[in-house]
């Protein structure tokens, strides 16, 4: 019970901080960003010690190699987050930005500006360093931040939130500006999605499990990341051995993420000769294939893709393959099954390149390239929150831009509306 | 039962519209309006017979004079839709727009293009000409639309889709992205919220009731239209016939919509000289004044001002007014009981004026003009949907723009991520 009042009292502390933190200067923000960039190593044996104690209990509650391996801090990991903070340091103020001015036939200068969003929540799982990196970007956007972690790693998290706090103590603003939910309860986070009178908005990150439920359940906005079943269609005319690089690079090169292709779409004249070659190499890299009756025609040892194939993101070392008769389909069973992520085309062909582009309804679309470039570093945004799938407010990679809102300022001398 | 699954049958309908929507040019959007503009005026007689329906059926319901007077459609009001739908003729079609590109160091070619949000639900109220207004502008930015109206305006609403659909027959588009739901049954508004796979946004504009049922039980991610509690303070720099002017206007030029003045601070310097000049003129409009003790000890007659006042949208000739110490005070109220949507001072001071726009933290800010010009055409945007009061997605008037979303389109030459 006092652990919901909890919730509330935090997401109220974290709202009357960001009227502070929405009036502070590029040169404050900066200045807790450095003094969390030098604690942070200093902290380094604390937040060793605090990680070996979620490790421990993640060991014993028999977590998969996979998830014992996100949620673990070693001192590189730790150089890597003072990186991103340092990245960040450099990132322009989004603040204050003009965004557009007019001066009205009656003399009313009207302009638009940056503004922060205010609090924002964010719902997350297992990495720790998802706390440093989504505690930076909403704070330099001049906003305060309700953070809450997986129960997985609850000390860590705690052991990260206090850097947080000193640094920002050090730059003198409010502490108040970071909160952590640190109870393991589920209820802390429906108690948190009730908070619409102080957040301004919730950004959850992890399953889609977890995504689902706080779009249908949260009175506060939500920005969802949700998951990425991306595809790769190779086309008749596409240069083969290209191909084969790009869709074994958007498979194998890191397959536990949302950008990764779990789909490879194959036109119909170049499967026989494609697939085999392809097929090889993904299996040499221990991936699994599965395929429609065309695909396991062509290729042997294929397990059968199902209609529920077609939707999924495996997140892992599997590849559903279809064959299709043209552009036109590959588009439609995209737009059909796809999840509105992240889809590429290698083709030759001006014209199907551009109709893939045109038509594809996601946030990513690709012409030659593999689609493990949708990320905020590589689509030169210098740092992302995550990656928004969703049509309203941001759309793919979010970030310090993403973070802000927009509010008219209007001057005039004494202009009343006839 | 059947009514529900039609919900559903017509989200999709729109769903697969907006496929279709997204690739119409704007020479083929521009036709449909121009279609429409032609065939208004031609159904004039037969809006008008559907729209006496209505009137009948209100006025057997005992609707008030203000809530018939908004119901009723006119030749003139006709007109009025008509040189709405020239406006959004010449407003520049948003789809398409080159937002960002950006050449990276591995070659890649990345843009960022406006495209549409891809189907909107609208949940409305009694005026018919919401009908019109919304579904132009969702259609200029290629957006299919789902319309629920009031019940009360029923009969000229399905007159009025009936013209939408033969407008969009005659520029050969799909007559299915405009859907019209015409059950009054509550439950249909509930079921639209289930339907978040194939909206991509539901805009609320009613009642403050009607926006937090939508906003706490959407799926849907939801723009919420909300009240409008707006401040004028008059700051003891003030020039006080322009002050009074503003003050006037604020509160009576047209009391019954969102910008329009429910608060009046004072600064206490000047209260004995400002608020009798003022309150006779209010009161000669008929105005209500409730206030609290230091007002009621200036003024005679006025209605004591209670903890509630301060956080009511009155749409109505009522106007409480309080007495503070300085912009300080003054912010700090209209950050606290005020609806973050429109906020003026009246000053001389530049220093005042400046702190007053940057620290109110509402969708529009003023110095020295009227809050009645929050709007879409006031604002230069050329027409709106409506004003948010949300910091997601849109915030103050929302146009053409507000009414789209982004896409990262990517070319590249074969690369793949290292």
């Amino acid at each position: 019970m006092m652990r919901l009042e909890e919730v509330k009292k935090k997401a109220n502390a974290a709202r009357a901080a960001a009227g502070v933190l929405s009036l502070a200067s590029t040169v404050q923000k900066n200045r807790f960003l450095r003094a969390l960039a030098r604690r942070l190593p200093k902290e380094t044996s604390s937040l060793l010690a605090a990680n070996k104690r979620d490790l421990r209990q993640a060991r014993r509650a028999g977590l998969s190699r996979v998830l014992l391996e996100r949620l673990s801090l070693t001192p590189e990991r730790i150089r890597q987050m003072v990186r991103g903070v340092e990245d960040v340091v450099r990132l322009p103020d989004p603040i204050g930005e003009l965004i557009r001015e007019e001066k009205r036939p009656n003399g009313l200068l009207i302009r638009k500006v940056r503004v922060p969003l205010g609090t924002v929540g964010i719902i997350y799982e297992s990495r720790p360093n998802v706390t440093i990196d989504s505690a930076i970007l909403c704070l330099k956007a001049g906003n305060s931040v309700v953070l809450r972690g997986g129960s997985e790693a609850i000390h860590s998290n705690k052991a990260l939130v206090e850097v947080l706090k000193k640094a920002l103590r050090e730059a003198g603003l409010p502490q108040a500006s970071v909160q952590f939910i640190d109870s393991t309860d589920r209820k802390a986070v429906a108690e948190l999605l009730r908070q619409d009178d102080s957040l301004d908005v919730i950004i959850p990150r992890g399953s889609q499990k977890l995504i689902e439920y706080i779009r249908k359940n949260s009175a506060v906005p939500v920005i969802a990341h949700g998951e990425g079943n991306c595809h790769v269609y190779v086309d008749d005319s596409a240069d083969l051995a290209g191909a084969e690089e790009i869709v074994f690079n958007a498979k194998v090169q890191r397959p536990s993420v949302c950008n990764a292709a779990e789909k490879l779409l194959v036109h119909r004249a170049i499967a026989a000769r494609f697939l085999p070659r392809v097929a090889l190499r993904l299996r040499h890299a221990h991936v699994e294939l599965r395929g429609d009756a065309d695909t396991r025609r062509i290729l042997d040892g294929v397990v059968p893709a199902s209609e529920e194939d077609w939707m999924k993101e495996y997140l892992d070392l599997i590849l559903a393959i279809k064959i299709v008769d043209g552009v036109g389909e590959a588009i439609s069973h995209i737009n059909t099954y796809g999840s509105h992520h992240s889809d590429a085309i290698v083709t030759r062909s001006k014209e199907h390149g551009e109709r893939f582009l045109r038509e594809v309804d996601s946030a990513a679309v690709y012409v030659n390239a593999s689609t493990r470039f949708t990320d905020g570093y590589e689509f030169g945004l210098g740092a992302e929150i995550g990656i928004s799938t969703q049509k309203l407010h941001a759309r793919g990679p979010m970030g310090l831009e993403e973070l802000t809102s927009v509010k008219y300022v209007v001057r005039g001398t004494g202009q009343v509306r006839s």
